[in-house]
């Protein structure tokens, strides 16, 4: 989906082709459950659920203008599949239907107790993370090392014409590092 | 879905991360019909059709080993919603259902034919490319700057971890160019 | 040289790393004679000229408030060796002593005239194009492949952290195409 | 200098682009005293050294085959000013002409100590460091921060054409990190 056709604000967004490339990466199935941690715009929940009218998403963000902009694109959208969670990951996860996948969009720096929650919630969960701290990349890489869990990480950058006159210009995006592990091994 | 997941052989395969980015940019319908012209392993034909029970997919390959590919792929992944067409664009499109979308992934050096038959067939088909040579794409800036049609360019290059031992080593993949035109304005 | 050693105003520079790559790819001599056309702030042109204390660096250059930037950034480094020229290539070039080295930062839509005189000029001459614009891509390797010319073709793209508290976050910088041709065979 | 003139066999070589930033982040002055840790085929060090005449450069390196390599590359292109260090460092490094500046190519595993001997040797050493693995990367970043000491961190990415009959088809390179701390502050 296209990032303009989100309502923002000044909240920052996944781009359209990370967005594509998270969610391929997630690997949903038509009834998965999803929790979009740090859901941001909620463009990611509100795409992935689109793609799965039979399953939910569960979008957890703690910003209160970002809370506001997941609930008119949940609405602009039609994905009433998507269920926003105002609160702090992994506490807001408590009482929440167990997930099959999780995208961790922001962790506010608590990636170690999240996963801790989210795997002990489900062996098997499949969890994909969108880092571009690098400091954020050691530290997951780090974590997913020590529970000896293999991990796919890929980074992509890309770039994007810009019209100026008869002319395609490119400019650069913030390239971003897609973390993915566990899951079902098909 | 993950390129090991494909049949193969030696036939050149768009890799998962610019597969998922192009899907995307397809915006494909539940009921889409989807021409997937130079379809090599059949791998965005599978992935797009899993995607929409309801569309089709037409194949569209004149080499003989990438046309059992695609049928090998299409049989693993129960894809029946893919018809395999052994043959060369535009020439083979003559006959099918009109296209509502189109991927053009391998054009032979025939773009500006099949770019002709293709808008000529629906005015508001949504057509995506993967261009790998710079040459194609100085091409198809031209074409589309003389049909006048707006076209988002896209650059996206992945780097992926190989493990060396304890150590994640990016490797760098090829960059593609991924050009979208046409289809509904929303 | 460190792009904020430079100064700047508002006309766009080469960044750093680029200009690194681009400079390397000239292949200068000691006593080499360079013509840098567009040259901005004259950013290359003082960089290259520090490298080559022998050799002489003409920096064309047609807008007033970036001829004004040549001089200061001239006059910062003491690289005595720069020469501004105010005015547009291919004519500006006319009385210059015959150059063993080109830098095309800018050709302002007369890249064909600008080569031409080039290689009419000297034969050998070693040229280096820093390209933004698709088009401009197109046009360039249309004219490289009429005349015959081999030309290498690299595309560079560099992401920068910015620190962000704790944290390094990589800031993606637009792509640039650098095309090197000519030149002594070695 | 472009990759294929240097002697090479089987060593890995950081590539010309990567070089060119690498050496440019030096920023070496004509009289300047280089380590080239873990040097590989020398090249980085052949090339520092044409650009300094007056200048010495010390090229470290542990397996015989590369030691071999960086002779004959010296030899070939007259690199007097290159001395081979067969050996490990920081144990190699015992003994040399204290440095103005350090490449860091490979470094066994041995970053810290490393970077300990040379800020102890000179605080205002610059150092610059070519990164590939993941780990290597949370290694420095982790030691800069515990030294304080602030440090630019870029990552390349080159891709570049390879010809295919009449067409430029873009091949993608490893991104490299290239990160550069202390030195001068001008």
């Amino acid at each position: 989906m296209r990032d303009e056709w989100f309502i923002r604000g000044k909240v920052p967004m996944t781009k359209s082709e990370v967005r594509a490339v998270s969610i391929s990466k997630l690997e949903l199935k038509p009834d998965s459950v999803l929790y979009d941690i740090g859901a941001g715009t909620g463009s990611l929940s509100v795409e992935a659920a689109l793609g799965m009218p039979a399953g939910q998403v569960f979008a957890i963000e703690h910003k209160d203008d970002a809370v506001e902009l997941i609930r008119q694109n949940r609405e602009k959208f039609r994905a009433d599949n998507v269920t926003v969670v105002h609160g702090h990951a992994p506490e807001a996860l408590l009482g929440l239907p167990p997930a099959t996948h999780c995208f961790l969009g922001g962790t506010g720096g608590k990636m170690e107790e999240i996963l801790a929650v989210l795997f002990k919630q489900n062996h098997a969960m499949r969890i994909v993370a969108n880092i571009i701290a690098l400091e954020s990349l050691s530290g997951i890489l780090e974590l997913v090392k020590n529970m000896d869990i293999p991990a796919e990480v890929v980074s992509v950058q890309v770039a994007k014409a810009e019209r100026a006159g008869n002319c395609h210009l490119m400019k650069g995006q913030n390239p971003v590092y897609v973390i993915s592990m566990g899951g079902e091994t098909t």
